[in-house]
C-alpha cells in the first residue's frame, strides 16, 4: 500500500502545504535530501494547539499536536517530491516542545509525530530524533517540529 | 551582480570570519555540503547584542543581531568556499532567540537573517528554517544561527 | 592509531549503543551520512548526570556529562559504521545543555563532547557545533548531544 493510501486509511487526507509565517520556504530539495523548515501545528489555517505541556496543553493534545506537525511536513514533503512514494528514507525529525517549567513529557509527545511516520512509512520511516523541551516558541504553537528526508536517486 | 557585490551595494563589508568560541571549528565542509557552527552577533570582536528579546533586547535590535549572525554565516561561507559565487544554494537556517518569558517575536527576529540571505543570493538563497525561543544562551548573546549551504558541483 | 585504540588508551571501552527511549531510532545511515539521535549521559542503564547546569549540576559535571554523551555516540556511529575507522569526518555536534536562569557555560560543557572527539579522530573529528541552553530537557538529563558524519566512501 502506498503512504498515502496508509494515510487515508487512518481517515487522514493531506492538506494544502502550510505557507511559512516568515521570509523563508517551507521546504527545500538538495540534491537527494529534502528538508523543511519547522512546521507548527496548523488546521485549516488556524493554530490547533497553544500553549505550554505541563500547563494549558495535555500530554494527549501535545501528541495530537505533534501528530498535525508531521501532517503538515507530509504534504511538505510531497509538494518537494511530487509523490511520497518518491522518499527513499525519512531521516530526521527534529522536535520541540513548549514546556512549562518542571516538564519532562517531551519524548511522549514527539511520538505523536514517530508513530505516524512509522505507520506510514514502515521501514522506509525509521529516523532519528532530538527532543527539546523550550521555554519560548513562535506564535505560542505547542510544538515545532522539522523533517529531513531522503529522496530516491 | 555577484553576491559580494550586491553585500558591498548594501554597505556591507564581510568581516574576518569569526573564530570558534570553543573547542570547535568554525565551518566544516563535507563533499558538496558546507555547515557552519552556531554563528554569534560579533562586530570587531565584541558581542554587539546582548540579552534578551522581550526584555533588555527591543525587536529592532533583535533583527539588527540576527542580521549580523548572517553577515558572519557569510563570511564563514566565503571562508568555506573560497567565493560566494560557489554557493549554489543556501539550504537551511537554523535560528535560535534568547527569549525572556511570554516572547513571541521570533520569526521576526529571524527574518534579519532571512531577509539578507534572500537579497543577497536571491534564488540561490531560498532556504528553509527553524526558530526557537530559548532561555539560556551561550555568551549571553541576543540570537545564534547556524546555515547550510550546498556547493556548486 | 585507531580511533579506538585511543579511546581504550584513554581508559574509555565503547559500551553497547544505547536504545532510543522512544519511536525513532539510535541512528540512521543516508548515503554517506550518518546522523544520531540525541544522546544522553545514560551509564550503564541509568541516567548519570541529572538535573540543571547552574543550579544542582557543577560545571565539572557538565563537562563530564557531555562526555559521556559523546562516548554513547561514538558507539553508535560504530554500530551504524561497523567500524570507527569508517568514519571520514565528524561534521556536527548538536548540544543542549539543560540550564537554569542565567546560567551562560554551555560552550565550556559541550567542550566535553568535542574535546573527546578531537583527540580520537584528531583532524578527522573537527566538527562544527551548535550549542544552546535550554530550560527543559527529556528525562532531566543535563546534556542532549547530537552527532552528524560523514563515511569514507
Amino acid at each position: 500500500m502506498t503512504a498515502e493510501a496508509i494515510l487515508n486509511k487512518m481517515g487522514i487526507t493531506l492538506p494544502a502545504a502550510p505557507a511559512a509565517v516568515a521570509a523563508y520556504e517551507p521546504w527545500v530539495r538538495s540534491r537527494n535530501l529534502v528538508i523543511t523548515s519547522g512546521q507548527l501545528p496548523w488546521l485549516d489555517g488556524e493554530m490547533a494547539y497553544v500553549g505550554k505541556l505541563g500547563a494549558e496543553v495535555s500530554d494527549e493534545q501535545g501528541y495530537e499536536a505533534a501528530k498535525l506537525c508531521a501532517i503538515n511536513a507530509l504534504a511538505q514533503l510531497k509538494a518537494a517530491a511530487g509523490d511520497l512514494e518518491s522518499i527513499h528514507q525519512v531521516i530526521r525529525l527534529e522536535g520541540s516542545v513548549h514546556s512549562a517549567p518542571g516538564y519532562r513529557g517531551q519524548p511522549k509527545v514527539l511520538n505523536g509525530a514517530s508513530d505516524l511516520i512509522n505507520e506510514v512509512f514502515g521501514s522506509r520511516g525509521q529516523h532519528t530524533r532530538t527532543a527539546l523541551g523550550i521555554s519560548e516558541m513562535p506564535l505560542d504553537a505547542a510544538v515545532q517540529l522539522s523533517v529531513w528526508a531522503e529522496l530516491e536517486s
